[in-house]
């Protein structure tokens, strides 16, 4: 087999495997330390009661001939769909227009697939990687908008002409900030005016505490015609390890020539993949009636704030952290790494390079408050001789 | 966006929700009747006692602190890598060279953007529609190679000449023929001398019986140097519904320019993957240490056996079903689909159209094994009363 000149593209290491391999070598020097993570975005909380219960149930009763589970639907138990047209849409889309998916990452590898290649993408800097390397390794026409404190993280995407995938994710990681209304409908009207399409990843979209700011790309008018969204259980309902999410794509939406996009994407489906596990998707129904997330979003939230404040009181920029559960924090002069390796060595502390988001991210670091609370009190602490 | 030629080439309709869709019409007109399945291979048993426990074991512990679990990682628990490497391969390999993946279609998908398409790829027609499929997806020059009676569904293979990426199928999905080791051997040396990689589904690998058949191209000599594997708990252990599998990729594996394809494969999950959801890894891991499969096989290869011996008192020429759950049924001069509506409409049997698997299954059904017992006897008892 010939290799890949799309594979062949991608930069070497990706950004997680590589923050692994530095903290493994400090472990290894420093065997004692105790390293808090507030590195890679992974929820802590355990699962509410009711919903581990509820897994468990499904599972037991798969030992049994009329509990037991085959093949389900390629694009999920109609039963979620429902539930997330339901739930998180109110009923503006009927659960036709959703698909059932492992999570983000695997479903934009597949969105990759929809599109063949040679697509124009925009793409902001910093970005989580995978919008990046998706669109490296099918061979697309890549342009990065640079993210910066300048434009308040929120790049002139009215700045591109004519047709092209834009990939949006407000509240956004890595940076954590949120669109406001009008800044999205700017892009929504632009985007219909261009012929561009939108993917909105709004896996942080539970972490929005004003009414004020839409939780939805669809909250926006006429984004039925120009926009695709996806939807994570990961970071809203703890799921990053049992793996579910979903896909939204209006029946309204077309490709450039005409036919539907949901058609394609829904045969696509069928073809590449064969439903989320079972067990995940019992879950994710779970999890849609507990009343116990809204807890532990708070919670979330609270580690947030108290970041927040304990980089101020050092007189660390940050920018985030109200309405997502990541910080973005500016330690300049310092590059990325070395901050990331100062903090590590000096304080046991493990983050995330900015660099490794994109080169608009230099300087700064990514910090998650999906911690525990006593891990995140104890990060504050050791802040407090944070000498830079 | 505009929409993607390589997409636009495939036909309109997928094998499956095809006959879903037959089916629905049928039972609409007919809404008492009661319609059996030999049609989509799925399993049937309930999951052994040991290993829904196991499942609900790790469920439950999800929600306290210290047994719960957020991203793991995307190659897969090392735990379930060793637990293959060894149960499997007999440690033939190291845990390293195995990937966890949710089965075998989603990573056909994935390996499809390894390859970034225009790569000659040969396919054995009858098929698995996910090889012609996720090659057509990518772009790929794709030949197809006839295997009928004639050739004892084993078509000639080192006819081709030249760099190929050829689809193994053994225990073969739709045919249900087994190959011996003498093919098996011949096509591994042909393939080394041309440059050839083998993509080998061994999906039904738990099938085999004799154990003169090899259950894994690994068992032929050289084939590390030209061959990956796909191995599935969907038919080994019921897992169809819970989604979990993995590939063996050997680390002496190259490219034609002499890059490792493990490595490759291994950035290529990290960037589109996040991991099988860790409730179907810790399944597969019980499933791994239960006791109770072989029962469960031995089960489904009776049935297998049943209809073999019912339609061979029709008449009606059966390949397959001895060391695999499928039987294939020669009904021509019927073709397929009008076999299809037969069986449906008369008997109220649901087969599989030969015809979907490529054009040289036409006049033939794919019949499942993977029944109750009691459904298969009444299928059986239908069958008798055969008129074509």
């Amino acid at each position: 087999m010939r290799r890949s000149s799309h594979f062949a593209s991608l930069s070497q290491h990706y950004l997680f495997p590589e923050i692994d391999q530095r903290k493994h070598l400090f472990l290894g020097e420093n065997p004692h330390a105790k390293v808090i993570s507030l590195g890679i975005g992974d929820t802590t909380h355990p699962l509410p009661k009711e919903v581990a219960e509820g897994i468990s149930k499904s599972a037991l009763a798969m030992s049994h001939r009329d509990g037991y589970v085959g093949y389900g639907p390629s694009l999920g138990l109609q039963h979620l769909r429902e539930a997330i047209a339901h739930k998180v849409y109110g009923d503006r889309f009927s659960f036709d227009e959703i698909t059932i998916s492992d999570g983000t990452k695997p479903d934009l590898a597949r969105f990759a697939l929809l599109t063949g290649g040679k697509q124009k993408v925009a793409i902001q800097d910093p970005a989580y990687p995978v919008y990046l390397e998706t669109s490296q390794i099918i061979g697309q026409e890549i342009l990065l908008l640079p993210a910066t404190a300048e434009n308040n993280f929120f790049p002139d995407w009215t700045s591109l002409k004519g047709p092209h995938i834009l990939f949006l994710c407000y509240p956004n990681n890595p940076t954590g900030v949120s669109a406001s209304r009008e800044q999205l409908q700017n892009i929504v009207d632009h985007a219909k005016n261009e012929g561009m399409l939108i993917l909105f990843d709004a896996a942080y979209a539970s972490y929005i505490t004003d009414p004020a700011i839409p939780r939805s790309i669809f909250e926006l008018e006429g984004a039925k015609e120009c926009a695709i969204e996806w939807g994570s259980f990961s970071k809203s309902a703890g799921f990053s390890g049992i793996r579910l999410g979903w896909c939204l794509i209006p029946k309204e939406l077309t490709y450039s020539t005409g036919e539907s996009i949901l058609s394609d994407w829904k045969r696509l489906i069928s073809t590449t993949f064969n439903g989320a596990s079972y067990l995940s998707q019992a879950a994710g129904l779970e999890a849609l009636s507990s009343p116990s997330y809204h807890k532990i979003i708070e919670d979330y939230l609270e580690n947030a704030h108290l970041l927040k404040q304990a980089l101020a009181e050092k007189n660390i920029a940050t920018f985030g952290g109200i309405h997502a559960p990541f910080l973005w924090a500016d330690f300049s002069p310092l590059s990325s790494w070395e901050a990331f390796d100062h903090l590590l060595s000096k304080h046991h502390l493990l983050t995330t390079p900015g660099s490794g988001f994109g080169q608009a991210g230099e300087g700064y670091l990514r910090l998650s408050a999906l911690g525990t609370r006593p891990d995140i009190l104890e990060a504050i602490h050791r802040l407090k001789s944070l000498k830079i």
